[in-house]
Formats: structure tokens, C-alpha cells, sequence
């Protein structure tokens, strides 16, 4: 089991949202396969350690640190690849913490004839994958919507250009508190116009990035497709060749579909929980922005404002979108605070 | 003097920024004539004693509760009516404190050969006139900014809304700061949308209202032109109709060049400190605003943040014009300080 712990720290960069896991299968004494999940969407550890095994996986042990899933998530089951390659005894070294799968792979296993034994090595387990744990337990998801405004609350002057709005003070902090985030999330146009790394800049584990591009328009060279961090496309149509040059660079994309000519909030937030991805942490721009807040998906906002006037009646601001006839109509906040970053101030209110 | 000064106060509703002044002329013990000083821009007290003497004035004595002015302002000189009215005698109540007249009248009336004797019940002239005073001495001009932005920076919605955007609480603490400005000034946009009366709602003097109108568009029977203050309008053409009608309501008008489209902030606030207006409070919208930006004759920002989110591509924002290209070359604010107004967050800032 230490082997297969070892193992499943090779993952460590690309795996979250879903756990690290290793695994080994031994037969006779001697090491017939082994695997781990190297990287988020892709094939579980056990299925990496099973081809390995081959023919020799037959009365074999298995050794993983999580319990093998028994449900259709990016991939098929992996107990049913198990129950198929004859593996006779399998040691796991904790449940899976999701409450809708915790023993369920377990219990498929033994009720195939499987010889189970769990929790081996399980405090080693659990710290290892800490942070998956606390996101599933962590309750109900948050999403964030942080925004860096000049006091006449533009994101950007005319031409694009927003760097620098907030100061290095604002800037480091956001870069801690992407780490303490599941996911990044930002529109394609602030891709095209900043190229963001969209990471902690070492200041913490790297969130998910998650990018809305409909059209995947993304160059494959920006830097949010580089390896610093998993990231995860939301688009409606593409070519296939960009398509396949996406997912050759390890890059997940999930289709969805444009209802009423956007995407819609609701169903990404949905679709991130099912990948764990709880704790979202949206940066903008303006359109992406406003898409979110309509969708009442957006539990809080973090606005940093710059003292500076940028001005300018197509200047972007932090919210966009088509707007409201009458101010009754607006989106009320509550809870407001405030606190000072450098030369910034950073307000915070809650939306529900 | 007594009866003068009492004559004076009969202005107190609309001469300011110009002082209240009271006239009175006496012969052989007996009121030749007498007359104040109505409304800003109209007639001097002198003026319209002298008119109702007639020719009783040759010989007589005159009161007048402020030394006579001897430079063209909005009317010729009095000081030149006095002598050619054959006035023997003038008493005053004080000198002139604008410190280049101060003196002048009375020294050109010396020098022609009138008796001169000033500072009858000077302290009761200068309590009467101490707004004008306060501002002639008040040193440097104010011009401050506000803004009543969403969290979102929006001053209204797609529609052109804005009611209410602020709380009560600080439409309140809005209506008691214009009493402690010489103006308030708006943009022709902001009176055709929120047709606002713009004054302290019995929360203070009123200030003189400034609307800057180019072409004259404002309807007559708006609030802005209602006699609960004076109101100056800049313009730039208009119909000889309108400009008679509008003359024929009290309002002063001032006509002023476009330079490059638009009128030049810089010759507005010169004009104003001219007509003794040197604190100034710029109430919108977001062109007006930006013209007075970039005119650098802004002195400080009150910007009140209401905790609710407008958004939309077309909704106006505090400061709107021309932009910038690059976020170096925005205009820096500094000395930020905040503090809450019921909901809302009020947030100054000095520019210079």
C-alpha cells in the first residue's frame, strides 16, 4: 500500500478535482501491474494498472488507496473491470468520501466474490488527498465573482488593456485565494485580452481552470492550455481539429449546449459539482460576469477598486450583460465590508 | 442704514452668488427712493433707488448697505449712475470684500466730488452678507464630483432610471451638502432625464444651479428653472425665443464656445469664480463628469456606492467621454477615505 500511496502522488499536478489515487496489483509475491491517475478526466489507477497486468491480473491482489468506483462519472466503472480481469483479493486503503458512492464499490466487489479489506494505511490516505475530501464535505458550493475596478468601476480601458488596474498588494491576494479555490473560471474574451495564467503564481496548489469559450476560439499556445494546471473547456462547437489538438494536450472539454444564445450558468456550476469542483472563484470579464449573476449561481463578490478614474462610455465594466430597465429591478447585496489592500480598497458583499 | 439693510434682506432668496444689497435715498429728511438688489444678475440696489428718485436724486444723501461697485460686472458700474445722478452724499455699510474692488467705488466717488462716509453698522452688513463674503475669502476654488453609483458602477440603468440608486440616507446627506456649495452643476442629459430641482430640499441655502446646456434644450417647465434658486445656464446656440422666454423666467444665461465639440470646463469655472461662485459641486452625468476630469479642474470625488448590481453594456457609468488607451495613463485619486451612509458605502478621494 505504501508503493501504491507513492504512486498515487505522481498525479499530484493534474489530478484535482478528482483524488489522487495509486494502485499495484502483486501476484505471488512479485509486482504484476501498477498505474495511478495521472491527470484529471483521464483513466482511473486501476484501469492504468489492470492493462499493465494484463493476463497476469487473474487471482491477483490489488492494492489502491481509494475505493474503486462502482459509478459512470468521465469514464466506465472500474469495478467492473476488476470483477473482469479475475483480480481474486483487493485491499483498499479508504472509502471514496463522496456520501453517494462511500461503499458502494466495495460492497459490488464482495457481492462478486471478491475478498475486500479496507481502511489499510487510511491516515495516510486521507491527508494525501485532503483537499478532495474537504471539497466534498466543504457542504454546499460557493462561487465567488471577484472583479478589479478603477473607482468609476471600468475593468479595462478602451483599447483592452487592464493591466494594471489593482496593485501588486490586491494582486498577490488574489493569487493566494485562487489556491484556496476548486476553479478559476473566466470568459474567452479575457483569455484573447489578457492571457491569464489563471494560477496561484506559487502561492498555494493551482486551482482548475475553467475557461468558457463557445467557439473555441483559444489559441492552443495561451497560456491558460499550459501545464502549470488542469484546465477544462466549456464550448458549444469547434472544428475537429482544434477539438483533437485540445484534448492531445490534456485539455477536458465538456460540450453544452446555447440556450437563448449564451451558455447557460446554472448547468456549468451543475456540471462542475459533479467533477467536485465546489469552490469557484469567477474572474470575469463583464459578459461572463453578468451571465453568472443572472443565473443566480453567485453566492458573494470581491471587488477590488483602484483609485483611479479610467472613464469612457465603451470602457468594459464589471458587469455587463443586457442590463435592466428600472433600478427596482436590480441585484441587491447585503453584508457589505470593506478593507484596504495596499492603495485598494476590497469590497465584499454577499448576494444570498 | 437700518432701513436699508432691511430693504437688502428682501433678496435673500435668489441674489447669491451675488451679495443682498439695500438701497436708500433721502432729501431734506424725506425717502427720495429706494430699491435691492432682487436677483442674481439683475439690477443693483443702487439702480433701482436711483430709478425711483428720479430726479429727486440730485442733492440727496444715499444709503446703500455695500460700497458701490466700479467695474462692469453683469451691469455697468453704479458708481458712474451715482455721480451723473447729482447724489451728494453716500454712506456705506462696508467696503467691497472682494479684495480688487475693495476701495474702488468709493475712492472714484471721493475723487467726483460725493461725500463719502463708510462703515455705518458695518458689523450687522457683514453678518447679513456672510455667505458672500465666506466665499470671496474662502481662498482657491472647490470643485467636487459626485456620483451615485451601483456596486457595479452604473449612475442608472439601460432605461436611464436612477431613482433611487442611493439611500435616503444619502440623497439626505446630498440635499444638506449642496447648501455648503456656491453651485451645484449638472449636464443638459442629466436635467432632460431625472428632471431634479437640485436644491437642499429646506435642508440649507440653496445654491445657485448650473446646467450646461449647449443648445438649449432644456423644456421651460422644468424644475431647474422653478424660483426656489437662481439658475445660470452655459450654452452655446439657441433659439432667440427660447433665449427671451428663458430671460424672461430669471435665468441668466451665458453663452460660450464649443472648442473641439464641446464646451471647455476650464473658461465654465473661470466664469463662475468671476460671478463670485468658487465652490462648485458637480452632480453629473458620466459626459459631464468627464469633461471636468479631463479638464483638470476637479478637486475631489464623493462617490456613494449603493450595494445593488444594475450591469448591462449600455448602462451610463460615473464617467463616461472619450477613455483612455492605457490604465498608466488614468487619472490617479488619492487620500481615499470611506465611510457608510445607511446601505450605501461613500467613498472621497482628493484629485489634486
Amino acid at each position: 500500500m505504501k508503493k501504491a500511496l507513492l504512486l498515487a502522488k505522481r498525479g499530484e499536478k493534474n489530478t484535482f478535482p478528482n483524488p489522487m489515487v495509486g494502485c499495484l496489483i502483486t501476484k505471488n509475491g512479485k509486482t504484476a501491474g501498477y498505474g495511478w491517475h495521472e491527470r484529471f478526466g483521464g483513466p482511473h489507477a486501476e484501469i492504468n494498472a489492470l492493462k499493465m497486468a494484463g493476463g497476469q491480473a487473474a487471482g491477483a491482489t490489488m492494492f489502491v488507496t481509494l475505493e474503486p468506483c462502482s459509478h459512470w462519472g468521465k469514464t466506465p466503472p472500474c469495478v467492473d473491470a476488476i470483477i473482469k480481469s479475475g483480480i481474486k483479493r483487493v485491499v483498499s486503503a479508504m472509502s471514496d468520501p463522496n456520501p453517494r458512492i462511500s461503499g458502494r464499490g466495495l460492497k459490488k466487489l464482495a457481492m462478486n466474490g471478491i475478498n475486500i479489506t479496507n481502511n489499510l494505511l487510511s491516515k495516510e490516505a486521507v491527508r494525501l488527498n485532503k483537499r478532495y475530501i474537504n471539497a466534498l464535505q466543504g457542504g454546499k458550493p460557493t462561487v465567488t465573482v471577484k472583479a478589479a475596478v478603477s473607482l468609476d468601476g471600468k475593468i479595462a480601458a478602451n483599447s483592452g488593456d487592464s493591466k494594471w488596474i489593482s496593485s501588486k498588494a490586491s494582486r498577490n491576494y488574489v493569487h493566494r485565494l485562487r489556491s484556496q479555490y476548486d476553479a478559476v473560471l473566466v470568459g474567452v474574451n479575457t483569455v484573447l485580452y489578457d492571457n491569464p495564467e489563471l494560477t496561484s503564481h506559487g502561492k498555494g496548489k493551482n486551482p482548475v481552470r475553467v475557461i468558457i469559450d463557445p467557439s473555441l476560439k483559444t489559441p492552443l499556445n495561451y497560456n491558460v492550455f499550459n501545464d502549470s494546471a488542469p484546465t477544462l473547456v466549456f464550448y458549444c462547437s469547434g472544428s475537429a481539429d482544434k477539438i483533437f489538438k485540445l484534448k492531445n494536450k490534456g485539455i477536458a472539454l465538456i460540450r453544452v449546449p446555447k440556450i437563448a444564445g449564451k451558455i447557460n450558468f446554472k448547468h456549468i456550476i451543475k456540471k462542475l459539482n459533479i467533477l467536485h469542483i465546489y469552490k469557484v472563484f469567477i474572474e470575469g470579464g463583464g459578459e461572463t460576469i453578468s451571465n453568472a449573476l443572472n443565473s443566480a449561481v453567485v453566492s458573494d463578490l470581491m471587488i477590488f477598486v483602484s483609485p483611479i478614474i479610467i472613464g469612457g462610455r465603451s470602457a468594459k465594466t464589471a458587469v455587463e450583460g443586457p442590463g435592466i430597465n428600472k433600478i427596482r429591478d436590480a441585484i441587491k447585496a447585503k453584508n457589505l465590508s470593506i478593507s484596504r489592500l495596499g492603495r485598494d480598497l476590497l469590497v465584499r458583499a454577499l448576494l444570498k
